[in-house]
């Protein structure tokens, strides 16, 4: 068949809709239902010949309008793909913007101190006859001299050892990649001579919806670059649990996102190597920080059980396994951590970011969040650690509201509210016309409209109200942020009470949860020293308006901190020390996971918290002056 | 192209030999240079079509006989291989015949006290919500509780987790791959339920000439079966020397020898588990046992440098692997080891012999002696071991004899001359008609000749004897053992005076070998107490007459003993047994190695063993009355 306007060709597989053939062919449709044909992202249209629905209808009428996801091949068509319909490839994270944040820390001018790839250049004496002159034995022999630790070496490794010894005279450089404990080590790659050109690794954070790649020379300690996008696995689902669905009740649905995973770090690993003229087995060694079901998928393990009680991962602690096996682009041997999680829904994107940022470490009770689809947080002191995940729904991703966005050009970033005349002052990302509305802004439209007298403090809107961007349509009451002759694609932006339910409630989950974590250990929020904010959404929050809502707790503004993608920061931390991993793998232990689905506690703290900002209005005393009520 | 009488046609691939692509069809031809076309054993007839040699010309005569290794395909030519160019693939080693010797010694009624690889059947709580309930941490867990070791799991068996552990509520069947200290394991597969179906491993004796495997029962230690035969790699050379040579010299011949090394190793397991009904995978174990060429060979590391001074291993101990990544169609997770050796021309076949035949472990001086190509023998009271290795010439495997020929059917394996008239009595196996002589009918005739005075103690042949067997030919003198009137092929069967001088040097060399060992340690040979016979040949050695020639010390023969194929027994002592393996190891290390091509004491022992018995009649003094001079 064949995709317009790419005119990409390509053979048709046995029972594969059109969403998995585009997919091969390397065009991403967006999709927010896992396949489920409900949401209507996928849609394409037919040019010529026909298709069949999941049914067996078989449509045949040029340009009609298809789900990609239920809708097969017949013979060859020729379909186009809307822009509409593409996931768009961008790049999430330019080397150039983050640097400062990517370096920050870990780079020092000797290089690491106890790399989880150490480089050693050895120089054995030719063989003498008599004795046991076996080139393994005698190469182990002076390992273990010079590094104190038993080296291993794999028979694939035992190939090539003979002709790297005897090309340059005996001296050879020797790739050791480290056991997390540090007491052995398994070579990696031995190469004739003492090497001069780099080696490199590579942190990856997997993300659901978007996955980062770090290139770093690990000999110096120093970031290369980086590159974020999209992750290839959208097609199948926005969240973890369409992802999970699509996986178990798929046939070969596993095998699918594993490739679609793992495609997308090739993916940007190959653009890492081309701008910086890095052969493939350069690389040779990964670290990926993912969330659990992130972390299943990307080792080709069934993530089912992540959904049914009693919501058992598979592992939270991953052997490290070789590149080869999981079809990573980089040297074939090279040793890939995947950094450990402490249960379903809390996984190594948490602890390595956790322990990057430090949190508690000063002895300081510190608060660290995380939120993008699950609020992720974990609170302690260093001595001891709680965390919890909680549900917020996809709102703050975009999803789930009506005019909603994920961040990305044409979205509403920040908008104000005037007071009296119910103006908008909309902020767009990419200072584009206005086509929807994103998460930052979303929490920022809710504070407005508070603040402005539109909506109420129980998140209705106050009927009574003499403007026309408060309308009521047939079956909901909605709010105009921008009017049609103002956006991008010719169509109102609104804000309905449905959209401010869901935003209510994503708000009251992370709240809720705080609060939980706090009853847990028996402290006031106002003992909390310190709250690290991470992930890409925390770095476009409007942190005063989410205070406001009562989304985060009220607090001197002054106690959080920004602290990036802490997840990639803690991958890269491992990337460049053992100890640093060894250390994840301790706060993975330290964390006392809290199970909130069921805690009582919970569910009263959220329907508490969903309230503008709380019931409990002494919990928010700098707010209180704000509303007008 | 075609192969007749087989009629098997096969594509051919770019600069394929008539060799390779029969191998490829599975028609192994015999050969023993190594495919330098000198030993004219490969010859095929040209049926229809044509085919090239090696400078370029065409032969396109029907009925023409070329050299299948150094002859091109041209079209699809049709080849008929005549029965005396194929190598015979008969059972070396029937396990009824066998059966007594393979189960000697290890095995019991309650299993294996430290297998290497263990059964465990554990019940699971079903997973409780709170704590950190991960399927592997708690199968880790109780792992660790039951077997007291740190268990370890790769990816692929965590994919094969959850769905094993719940599909019988929690109950599983783990089987352990012990390392060789016994600290740790390995996770080989874990199966749902507590199963009753066996666990099976393979012993693999890799010989130069010839491969059998053993098939043990695990868990109760039983022997169920064991075959062998012919090692493939014959087509490729008839030593371990012509093989170092061809897997260096030809392109992709290291290739070419793995996979036929392992292909043997393949049909072998294929027949027996065909005969006892066993599934590929229910076989999660093996332990192999080679000389150093075929130990490199198999796990497809280059042994070039064995046989290039200072003659460096690329290693003595090998990393274990698995199944898998070699070809071994067994469980592809299952751990394959293959015994250490101490030296190029010293390997696991002896290391694994000698402590399998508790060689020193009652502290008596005990020589052990293995006889084919190489003459490899230890000597040691256990607390002490040296070892050497002789180049016996293939004379003992019946090659570089102008009538020699292997143990197989119509060899001659014994005979004696009767000393007034000639007359030569010969017995053969299969008691069909002579065709050839083998190892153990040389030894025999020679002393037999000797002894009837028609050779001298030089070797020379007695020129004035009056038999028309002894004759004198335009270059050489030889000696009638079979008219062609008695023979299976019409052709007389002769002993030349070049045949008796090769036979001279192998067991001169076998001597020598010994004496040096005995001058290193500054013992006599009367001091040893015993002297095991290892090996194929062993088996059917005339004692009696191998001492007569000179070839094993003139010691009271109830000191010998025929050990049988101790290699074989070694691996499997090692498969159920993970003290073994490391007793194993444990011999290796302690095997001070004798390198005597650099010894002057070895060239003199060596020449003064180069007449019958020896120039030192007071080393053999129950022959000097033998012989008739």
């Amino acid at each position: 068949m064949r995709f317009l306007p790419d005119n990409l060709e390509i053979e048709v597989g046995e029972a594969e809709t059109i969403l998995e053939v585009a997919s091969r062919a390397g065009i991403t449709l967006r999709g927010a239902c896992g396949g489920d044909g409900t949401c209507g992202r996928c849609l394409v249209v037919l040019r010529e010949g026909a298709v069949r629905d999941r049914g067996g209808d078989i449509v045949a009428e040029p340009g009609a309008v298809v789900r990609a996801c239920h809708s097969f091949p017949v013979g060859d068509p020729v379909i186009e793909v809307p822009e509409t319909s593409r996931l768009r490839e961008h790049q999430v994270l330019a080397e150039e913007e983050e640097a400062g944040i990517l370096q920050a820390g870990a780079e020092t001018t000797t290089g690491p101190a106890d790399p989880l790839l150490r480089r050693v250049r050895v120089s054995l004496a030719p063989p003498e006859p008599g004795e046991t002159p076996d080139d393994w034995g005698r190469l182990q022999a002076e390992l273990a001299r010079v590094t104190g630790m038993a080296v291993r070496a794999d028979v694939d490794v035992l190939r090539e050892l003979p002709a790297a010894l005897r090309e340059k005279n005996w001296a050879v450089t020797v790739d050791l990649g480290l056991d997390e404990a540090g007491s052995g080590a398994g070579i990696v790659m031995v190469q004739a001579g003492h090497a001069r050109v780099p080696v490199y690794g590579v942190a990856v954070d997997l993300g659901t919806t978007t996955v980062v790649v770090e290139l770093v020379d690990l000999e110096k300690g120093r970031t290369v670059g980086a590159l974020g996008t999209y992750n290839r696995q959208a097609a199948y689902g926005d969240d973890v649990i369409s992802r999970i669905i699509y996986a178990g009740e798929r046939s070969g649905g596993r095998r699918q996102l594993q490739e679609a995973v793992v495609d997308t770090v090739n993916t940007l690993i190959d653009d890492l190597r081309r701008r910086h003229r890095i052969d493939r087995e350069a690389i040779r060694l990964a670290v990926c920080a993912g969330n659990p079901t992130m972390s299943h998928l990307f080792l080709g393990v069934d993530p089912a059980f992540i959904r049914l009680e009693p919501y058992a991962p598979a592992a939270n602690f991953w052997p490290p396994c070789r590149a080869g096996e999981l079809g990573l682009v980089i040297h074939p041997r090279a040793p890939v951590h995947v950094l450990p999680g402490v249960a379903s829904y809390l996984g190594g994107d948490v602890t390595g970011g956790v322990t990057a940022s430090g949190c508690g470490a000063g002895g300081e009770i510190v608060l660290y969040v995380d939120v993008g689809t699950n609020g992720e947080m974990v609170l302690g002191d260093g001595d001891w650690l709680v965390g919890c995940s909680c549900s917020a729904g996809p709102a703050f991703e975009g999803s789930g509201i009506s005019c909603g966005m994920r961040a990305t050009d044409g979205a509403i970033e920040w908008l104000g509210v005037t007071p009296g005349g119910f103006e908008v002052i909309c902020r767009t990302i990419g200072g584009e016309r206005p086509v929807g509305i994103c998460g930052s802004g979303l929490i920022a439209a809710l504070a407005g409209l508070v603040r402005a007298g539109v909506v109420d403090r129980a998140g209705r809107f106050a009927a009574e109200l003499e403007t026309p961007r408060l309308r009521r349509t047939e079956s909901e009451t909605e709010f105009v942020l921008a009017w049609a002759r103002e956006t991008g694609h010719g169509k109102d932006v609104v804000l309905t009470g449905a959209d401010i339910q869901n935003l209510l409630r994503a708000k009251a989950a992370v709240y809720a949860g705080i609060r939980s974590m706090l009853a847990a250990v028996g402290l006031e929020q106002d003992q909390i020293v310190r709250i690290l904010i991470a992930g890409g959404f925390g770095r476009f929050l409007p942190l005063r308006d989410a205070v406001a809502i009562g989304m985060l707790p009220d607090v001197p503004l002054e106690r959080y901190a920004y602290v990036g993608n802490a997840s990639l920061r803690g991958a890269r931390a491992a990337l460049l020390s053992g100890r640093r991993l060894a250390g994840i793998g301790e706060t993975a232990r330290k964390i006392t996971y809290l199970e909130l689905g069921d805690e009582t506690r919970f569910m009263d703290e959220f329907m508490s918290a969903m309230f503008i900002p709380h019931t409990d209005l002494d919990l928010f005393p700098s707010v209180q002056g704000e509303w007008a009520q």
